[in-house]
C-alpha cells in the first residue's frame, strides 16, 4: 500500500489534495506536523510520496515548502489544485448570533475579512490549522464558538454547518505538488518545474527567458528566492509548459543548464486542471 | 514634529529601522499593531512617513506589506536595511542551563534553529514580536524562561544578554521601505521600486525586462504576486537602478507603460547601503 504523506490532521485542505490525486488508489496516510519532516521521509523513500502545498491563489507563494526542494533530492510527479472554501461550523443547535469566538488558521481567517466586518459580533483566533480548529471548538462544546473549515473537517467532527463558502475571494484555491524520491517517468507530462540559480550580471535573467520564449516554450510561472548567504541577490523558480522527451524542450534545457550557474530539473507532470 | 508610524512596540527591528533612517530629525514615533492600518493613515496624511519591512534576506518578500501597495496611493521616498540579529534576554541572574523556555515571534525562532538544536534543554514558543517577547519575559520575573530580541529591547527592558546573534544567518537583514502620500522629489535617487500588470500571452515578461536590458537598465529585484480574481495569473513588482530625470530611463518607462496593462512607479528613491 501507498505510503502518502501530509502536514496536519483529518479534515485539512491537505488531506483533499491527497484524496482527490490518490482517488481509486490504495494509500496509508501519514500526518505530519511539519513540512521538513515530511521532505526528510520522503528523501529517505520511508514516504512513497507526498504532497505539499506550494501556492495559493490569494496569498501567493508557500515559501516554507518552496524553499525545501533547494536541500531535497525528490521529484514532483504531479500537481492538483484545490479550491478552498471555508465554511462556518458549530456544534450542533448553535445560533448565529450566539458566536462569539470564530478560531481558524491565520491564513484561513486573513481570508475572511469581509464575512467579520458583516458579523462585528464574532472575534477571529488564530489557531494552528483548520481542522484543528474544528476539533477544539467540537471538543469545548460552546455554543458560542465557531471554527472555519473545510466541509470534510465538518463531517469528520459531526459539525453543523452554519454558512457556506465565507471567504472574500470565490476563486481561492491551493496549488499542491506530489513528490517522491523515486526516479518516475509520467505519461503525456506536459508542464515541467525548474530551480535556476544565475550570474549576478545585468540581463542574466532576460537571456534565461529569451531561451524559452525563442523556442515558444510557454512560461506559466516565475519566482525569486533570496540566497541567504548573498545578500539582495536570487534564484528562480520557473515553471513552464513542455515535455523533457521534445526535442525543442531538451534543447532549451541544454542551453538554460550552460546559461545557469545551477539549474535542477524539479519534475516534468501533467498541469493540473484549473476548475 | 513629523508624525512617523512602524510596527509593533518598542524594541521592535522597525523601530530600529525608523530611529536610523530619521537620525538627527525630530520625530514623533506612532506604534502600530497591523499593517493595513499604517498605509491607511500614510495615505491619508495622518502620518507623514510609514516604514515598512519588504524583504528579509534568508526569508524573502514580505508579502503582507507588498500586496498593501495595491489599494494605496503611497510613495516610496527611501528605504533602510536593517541588521536582524537576535539575542538572548533574560532576567538578570537566569543561568543559560536553567531556560527551559524560549519565546519570540516566529520568523525569529525559525531563524535560530542550529541555537536550539545546540540547546536541547531548551523549547521555542510563539509570542506576537520580538519586543513583547522580551516585555513578557521581563514582567513574568521568570528565570527559567528567555526572549528572542534586538539589542535595543534588551536595553529597553533592562534584560541581561546572555548569548548575542544566534540567529543561523550572520547575513540576515531587513529592507525596509519609507512611504509617504506627499508627492516629494528625492535629491539623488538612483533606485526605481515599480508595479507592472502584462498581457498574459507567451513572452510578455521576457519583452519587459528587455525593455530595461536595451537601455541598460540594471534589474535589481523581480517578485511576482497572484491576482487573487484570476488564479495562475501574476502581476509583477520590478525594482531597477535609475533616476526619473534621466532621459533614457525616462523613455524605458514610456514603453514599459505602453507594453502594460497596467503599470506604477512606487517610488524613485536612494538605494541604502548594504553592510
Amino acid at each position: 500500500m501507498l505510503k502518502v504523506g501530509y502536514q496536519g490532521k483529518h479534515g485539512t485542505f491537505s488531506e483533499i489534495a491527497v484524496m482527490n490525486y490518490f482517488a481509486g488508489q490504495k494509500i496509508e496516510q501519514r500526518n505530519y506536523s511539519g513540512f521538513p519532516a515530511i521532505m526528510d521521509d520522503c528523501d529517505a523513500g520511508i514516504l512513497d510520496y507526498a504532497v505539499l502545498p506550494v501556492e495559493n491563489t490569494t496569498t501567493g507563494i508557500i515559501s516554507r515548502t518552496y524553499d525545501l526542494f533547494k536541500d531535497h533530492h525528490v521529484h514532483a510527479v504531479g500537481e492538483i489544485i484545490v479550491p478552498i472554501q471555508e465554511n462556518l461550523l458549530v456544534n450542533p443547535g448553535t445560533k448565529v448570533e450566539d458566536i462569539r469566538e470564530v478560531y481558524s488558521h491565520p491564513e484561513a481567517l486573513s481570508q475572511c475579512q469581509k464575512f467579520f466586518a458583516s458579523h462585528p459580533w464574532m472575534r477571529a483566533i488564530a489557531y494552528q490549522d483548520t481542522a484543528a480548529a474544528v476539533r477544539f471548538v467540537k471538543e469545548d462544546q460552546s455554543r458560542t464558538k465557531a471554527a472555519l473549515g473545510s466541509a470534510l473537517a465538518g463531517q469528520y467532527y459531526g459539525m453543523e454547518t452554519l454558512a457556506e463558502r465565507v471567504n472574500d475571494n470565490d476563486k481561492n484555491m491551493t496549488r499542491f505538488l506530489v513528490v517522491t524520491a523515486k526516479e518516475e517517468k509520467v505519461k503525456d507530462a506536459d508542464k515541467i518545474s525548474s530551480m535556476l540559480v544565475l550570474e549576478h550580471e545585468p540581463g542574466s535573467l532576460y537571456h534565461a527567458l529569451g531561451i524559452l520564449a525563442y523556442a515558444d516554450i510557454n512560461m506559466l510561472k516565475l519566482e525569486s528566492r533570496p540566497i541567504p548567504q548573498e545578500p539582495f541577490h536570487y534564484m528562480f523558480y520557473v515553471d513552464f509548459s513542455g515535455n523533457l522527451e521534445d526535442p525543442i524542450v531538451a534543447a532549451a534545457i541544454t542551453k538554460l543548464r550552460e546559461h545557469s550557474i545551477e539549474f535542477r530539473i524539479l519534475g516534468n507532470y501533467r498541469a493540473a486542471d484549473v476548475k
